[in-house]
């Protein structure tokens, strides 16, 4: 069996002025809201309009008031990032809120690859939304230098790499985050504090190791020892803390760079027999919904708050969109300690 | 501190003419390809769109090509629904992979509340995506009968309330499915075979119960003592599962109808001190990878694969967008047995 498909054409203005009996000037007036109309005609319009189900063209419309009432929401990651890492679903959640409740549509892209990022760019310059929200933390990515050239408003989650001259952002306060966490470790009594690091090629990532540098006053030969890479994920975070249990086995405490990856170290810290907090004080990083409470023990962590953060981007975007001057370009939201059980 | 936003000023036509020294006329014919243009004048509006960074108007151009080369992919379901049940972040990674590889850009929307759907509606009508995707089960909501007036071509997953004629579907077998699971439960020489469901307000769901009703042969009065929801979460799984030994306390094996509650039903048996399989047999439905493989003890149950599902809308959808015949409007993919250590 073969079937055509169908395409149901498209009622057009004529159409509805047609069968409104009016002419054409007459029903765009209606349809533009002109007071210039009897309320005859306006009646008769817009009773058309439900009959045939006509739509205005928002892509002609679009020409003149450049609106779309739509805003792109783009994160640039690995695909299994993006899907095994609980943070991106609390993004997305925030942002479909915070856009909803603006009465703007969330248009939501994924870029994996270079193609991606090609046909993003398309998509982007092709007028069918009115501002972006971007998430490209990582080192080498084209996107954001391809976003400064677009000729719409872009709004980054963190400091994106290169030049940040006339970038809007709004960042967490990741390095402060980093030195509350190890001082709290260090005003337990700790001594022995080591790190559980995130990926090199992200500042978030790069400003946690350097609150902890800073906290515990390490040179380059004590950062290479004490610290390692569980490259923001669960099996990475066991790993990096499996190895660093090997390397500096009087450690007595953890800072870790994310929650998911905490979770992995606990699990590291159980199979080699080390009682958490007793013998090793452990801190994450995150405070995730989902995570830091259910882990065994519930997890000492730094809370970044990520609707707090997509509720201001969404906000910094709207007043750029309304022309409305911003505070300043660049946002840095706090980030505070939350106590529980792991140390 | 207050700074102006800045809007980078558009480049238009006139901005590339003027640059490359031709008329506005011949840097069109440049930019849509006509062969009447000199080399000299290629390759000076090349240059300058180049140096201007300038992007042709898309919506202008969809005007007349109506091609944007994007589809939208729209998920209409209850919020906490779309962010907790892992299925949704497996079809979305099968859409983006799809449509990446379709070289179409994927246009993700999240449809929650009546206002999201007035809003979606504007968008899907306004010219900015060449077709959508369309999954919206649930019995009452409004988007499968506004889709159907789209301009566009819209493939549906699975059955929507309303009328079926016309539409274009990819839907799994999930009464055959659903036989396949309790004939295996009853060939294991199970008696008493209870099933948790899912929610009344999806086809999906009434077909899972149609199947088990049909396979051990209950009627109305039997369904009603042998079944109880579990409204697709885990937690209602456990809690349907504890009301169900309650009423039929003899019962040796249970049908249910997600991996997810299944998990849930695995905790309330393991609470109720049943051993499964050897007390109560257990099959789920969806063969999930984060969970089917991981319960205690891990789950039999039955495949429907989301990457084949969206893999079939999605090419299915091409067709459509090529104006290529279809084999046929509607869609059924098989649904197949996967035995692990719950029965």
């Amino acid at each position: 069996m073969s079937v055509q498909p169908q395409r149901a054409a498209r009622p057009t203005l004529e159409d509805v002025a047609e069968r409104a009996g009016v002419s054409r000037a007459t029903a765009s007036r209606v349809l533009n809201s002109s007071p210039r109309v009897s309320p005859e005609a306006h009646e008769a319009v817009t009773a058309a309009v439900l009959e045939l189900g006509y739509t205005p063209n928002h892509a002609a419309r679009s020409l003149v008031t450049r609106r779309t009432d739509a805003v792109a929401v783009v994160f640039s990651e690995p695909e299994p990032k993006i899907f095994d890492d609980p943070h991106f679903g609390q993004l997305i959640r925030a942002a479909a809120r915070a856009l909803s409740s603006a009465d703007v549509q969330m248009v939501l892209m994924l870029v994996h690859s270079p193609d991606d990022q090609a046909r993003a760019e398309r998509f982007l310059a092709g007028g069918h939304v009115d501002g972006a929200l971007l998430f490209a933390p990582h080192k080498g990515d084209q996107l954001p230098s391809i976003a400064r050239k677009l000729p719409l408003p872009v709004v980054y989650a963190g400091r994106p790499w290169g030049p940040l001259r006339g970038l809007h952002l709004v960042d967490n306060d990741n390095i402060g985050g980093s030195v509350l966490a190890t001082e709290h470790l260090m005003s337990l009594g700790r001594k022995r504090i080591v790190s559980v690091t995130g990926t090199v090629d992200e500042f978030s990532s790069i400003d946690r190791v350097e609150g902890w540098r800073t906290a515990v006053g390490a040179d380059e030969a004590m950062t290479e020892l004490m610290t390692e890479s569980g490259n923001f994920n669960r099996d990475g975070g066991k790993l990096a803390m499996a190895a660093l249990l090997k390397r500096v086995p009087d450690l007595d405490a953890v800072f870790v760079a994310s929650d998911l990856m905490a979770a992995g170290a606990l699990d590291a810290l159980r199979e080699a027999g080390r009682r958490v907090p007793e013998d090793v004080a452990v801190v994450g990083f995150d405070d995730h919904p989902l995570i830091a409470p259910h882990t065994e023990p519930p997890l000492t962590t730094i809370k970044q708050d990520a609707n707090e953060q997509v509720a201001h981007m969404v906000a910094h975007l709207l007043r750029l969109l309304r022309d409305e001057p911003v505070r300043a370009r660049r946002e840095v939201l706090p980030t505070i300690l939350v106590r529980r059980q792991s140390t």
